[in-house]
């Protein structure tokens, strides 16, 4: 076990926000951070690789295990189940690795209820003009396409005081500092820092 | 008032840890810090300066100031009151600074109690064996200053866990720099941007 536990890190935020960008900018930065790998009953994709891509199992196997509490989320989606197995995540973490989770809000919901100590954040366009162009893509999209995105980002949008904090991506270098910041700041709580209050206060009832 | 409203955040720790010298390494460091300013009714000491060093005033204004809720925090010390003015820290908040408060621990719950957004910080020294050295001093303390530095440390470390964050001072550049990123990463709690999830909120609902 490494000397410092990691963070488990939700990542949600509006469609073409640049989630995906960040993630990669924090990690080619930093090395303290890892991605979650998602299990999923769907079959590989060419080039998929099992473990690395997902972890690829049946029905059964994924029904046992949500039976078994192993997933901190899980959802079904086109016929298919996805969900986060608790033990790779808790392996990392014990390995101290802060671990990144790129879900949407209810899986995030769903992780805080089952990890109260996972730090949710959620990143947002930097204005509403912004988003509006985010929403509506290149000009290319299907109208559908745009008022599905919309509608969706109207749903999630209901959450966000839900989450620890809220990223504005006005700027891939700044916001990767930002998240950077609020990640390594977020080691710093009492409650991930248990053993070291209890040393200090038994150290001061051991001093003569 | 400015863009965006600054973080009220309060700083505990045990004697000798260093408080002091990391607000000033953090407000030469960064333009966007400034100092809370006390108010007392104790006599100015020789070089004291008025507005700077304190506010000072009379026992009977002091008191009508506490029975108008006035102060976010208040207390007696040696037949003299201290205080810290709400409406000069607000105001310093609005025109977007972060202000440092230096405060021991029941100072600083009262700040949370009053101000729940206020951000609390508790700095300890790195480890049981340090803190025994710094609360000895340089071995040139009386004995019973070192024991009511122990006893008072005892007392304060029963409230760690009521801090929003615990900073290991173990090297003054290292802690800083924390210091800072603890302070930046709070102005992204969405309790600190209400304003802007309305505006992406509204603007979601009024594209068409």
């Amino acid at each position: 076990m490494a000397d410092r536990r990691g963070v488990i890190t939700v990542i949600s935020g509006f469609s073409g926000t640049g989630k995906g960008t960040l993630m990669r900018e924090l990690m080619s930065r930093y090395d303290n951070y890892t991605l979650s790998v998602s299990m999923t009953t769907r079959e590989p994709r060419a080039g998929e690789v099992d473990g690395r891509d997902y972890f690829f199992t049946t029905d059964e196997n994924f029904e046992k295990m949500v039976e078994e509490g192993k997933f901190i989320e899980h959802a079904g989606y086109c016929g298919h189940y996805y969900g986060t197995p608790r033990d790779f995540v808790y392996k990392r973490l014990d390995e101290g690795y802060d671990v990144l989770l790129e879900i949407e809000v209810q899986g995030a919901l769903q992780v805080k209820e089952k990890c109260p100590d996972a730090l949710l954040l959620f990143v947002t366009p930097p204005s509403a003009e912004e988003l509006k162009k985010r929403l509506e893509g290149r000009g290319t999209e299907a109208p559908d396409v745009i008022k599905e995105r919309l509608e969706r980002a109207k749903e999630e949008s209901k959450y966000i005081d839900r989450y620890d904090y809220l990223l504005i991506n006005d700027d891939l270098d700044r916001c990767t500092e930002e998240m950077h910041s609020i990640i390594q700041a977020a080691h710093a709580a009492p409650g991930r820092n248990t053993e070291l209050i209890k040393t200090i206060i038994d150290s001061l009832y051991t001093i003569h």
